[in-house]
């Protein structure tokens, strides 16, 4: 089989490793002991353990790239790990990054992801250990990566989904809502901004970076559970509510005014949809003990006793808004769709 | 979009998590102090460095499933990254599981796949610490599965692909040309074996088993060099002898023994063939000082000196037979087929 000019196939497995692969840059940490080149790498852990998390993004199913570029993905995808290892209280030390790609795929493309994952891990002083390339059938891209990592400075335990206790303060690291309402526009078919409401949304859908400092900062301020939103507000803070067995109450005002601030890029309605619902904003969700929520933090809810530990009861642990118990399938993001 | 009975769509991501992931088992190893239900996993780090290492395996690219059950991809990806740990001088950790599916995949095969790969890391004494789920297009499965490691008791130090010294004795841990066998069956339609030769190379194209204590054996015996044979073995002793800077001159006797233990399953040329360039194998290759090379190793070959440092020059690193230099292009495989 033959292959167009500048695509993958042409360049052959060792072209994409010179040409793409290369565009992730050499890891310059002192602590990556052995880098990419080898069977695998080794990377020296100060601490005793390894945070060890993966995420992948699927051409047609996780972006469209009528919608998102190949640098917007690289972030993307970057930031999806990182998030899970700041909601843990960690801070990533390495990535290893796997392409797996139809080769037609033009090599412009791959060297374009493969820089905005180098870049985007670079800039939060992240190296890349290493990858893996393997081809596939016509029309697939997709792209994983693993992310390790240890616990922040000062951080002593990780911080679980479960652990929350009654009592406690539910606050988040960022505005939410953002990727959702982007998503929104990009189905409207508003590939550009008309406003600056619309800008913010459009690049959180797209390339999300997330202040990955407040993760150990939530954990050293004594932070009793937390997660990263990738799955909606409702959904994440239901997993965290069922694994602590306790209820969250969300705050109805706190909600409404993260909404506003995304009107116009959607009207109202819309918006507090997409603060409850909207997935892949992967800012960071969670408890703490009253007093400790730190500078910065938006408190969004409290944590009250389950009336029961039964999962399914109607008064066991989930997510109330106004009186109502909100069911997580009906606002989130399934990737089975089921 | 609806999906049929019994399919990963109909059973949602909760469903498919309940019960295709459970089938990974719940790791057991005291070193996982936060396993899988979390952001990411925690896995305790006894030596001061994590070895790393991440290998795919696509439908339509890396298996048919007319050829192999999911059972067999299963033991398949596992053995490819323990492979790579083992070729180190290391021993796994932990295992992080993709599973990247058409929402028609069914239930049953995907169950199936993550039962194999938990039972295969169970045997080798491996956790499953966590994995992610993520939907494809129509007809798209892909397994990728990340292992961490440490180095073996008493290695000190990682065995690298740069290390070979002129004078050292080059052999494997096992018989090569297994899988490459194995596979030329499966494309002349022989899927059931005639003669215990096909049935060797049938299962280990199939489901490939490596002893993985062969590497961290290797290492303490003072290997200088070392890589699993993945990409056949000329390809793979290309690269050893690139990154060492030697010369490697295969033994023709050792090959041709080899390749005779093969017949029926091919005939001698064909043998010979799949000896020289079959992949898949996840033998160790592996130089070592004179008299050093541990009991069950076949010494294949001897190192010598480079005439030359330059990768490109006729008389530079590589590998040689007969006088002849191996071109690595010709023998063995390329993701890319380019």
């Amino acid at each position: 089989m033959t292959y167009g000019p500048g695509s993958l196939g042409q360049a052959g497995e060792a072209g994409v490793l010179r040409e793409v692969f290369a565009a992730l840059g050499d890891p310059v940490s002192p602590d990556v002991l052995v880098g990419p080149g080898d069977d695998t790498a080794l990377l020296r852990v100060r601490r005793g353990a390894v945070l060890a998390t993966t995420d992948t993004m699927v051409r047609g199913r996780d972006w469209l790239d009528e919608w998102s570029s190949a640098t917007d993905v690289g972030i993307k995808v970057v930031t999806q790990n990182l998030a899970d290892l700041a909601s843990m209280g960690g801070v990533g030390t390495g990535l290893l990054v796997s392409l797996v790609a139809d080769p037609g795929l033009p090599l412009a493309w791959a060297r374009e992801l493969t820089a905005a994952i180098g870049g985007a891990a670079g800039r939060s002083g992240v190296p890349v250990l290493g990858g893996d390339l393997s081809s596939a059938p016509s029309g697939v891209v997709m792209v994983s990566v693993t992310a390790l990592g240890e616990l922040g400075d000062g951080v002593t335990r990780p911080v679980l989904r479960a652990g929350a206790r009654a009592g406690d303060l539910l606050a988040v690291s960022g505005q939410l809502g953002r990727s959702g309402t982007g998503w929104l526009l990009l189905r409207q078919g508003v590939l550009s901004a008309r406003s600056d409401p619309e800008a913010v949304a459009l690049e959180h859908h797209r390339r999300p970076v997330t202040d990955l400092q407040r993760g150990p900062e939530a954990a050293r301020a004594g932070a009793t559970a937390m997660l990263d939103v990738s799955d909606g507000l409702v959904r994440d803070a239901d997993r965290l509510a069922r694994a602590s067995l306790v209820r969250l109450e969300l705050d109805d005002d706190a909600l409404r005014s993260m909404a506003t601030a995304l009107v116009p890029a959607a009207d109202l309605a819309d918006a507090v949809t997409q603060v409850l619902s909207g997935g892949e904003e992967h800012e960071l969700l969670a408890t703490f003990p009253p007093g400790c929520v730190p500078d910065g933090w938006t408190v969004i809810g409290r944590t009250a006793d389950a009336d029961a530990v039964d999962a399914d009861a109607r008064q066991g642990p989930g997510v109330w808004l106004d009186g109502d118990k909100l069911d997580p399938a009906q606002g989130g993001w399934d990737h089975f769709g089921g």
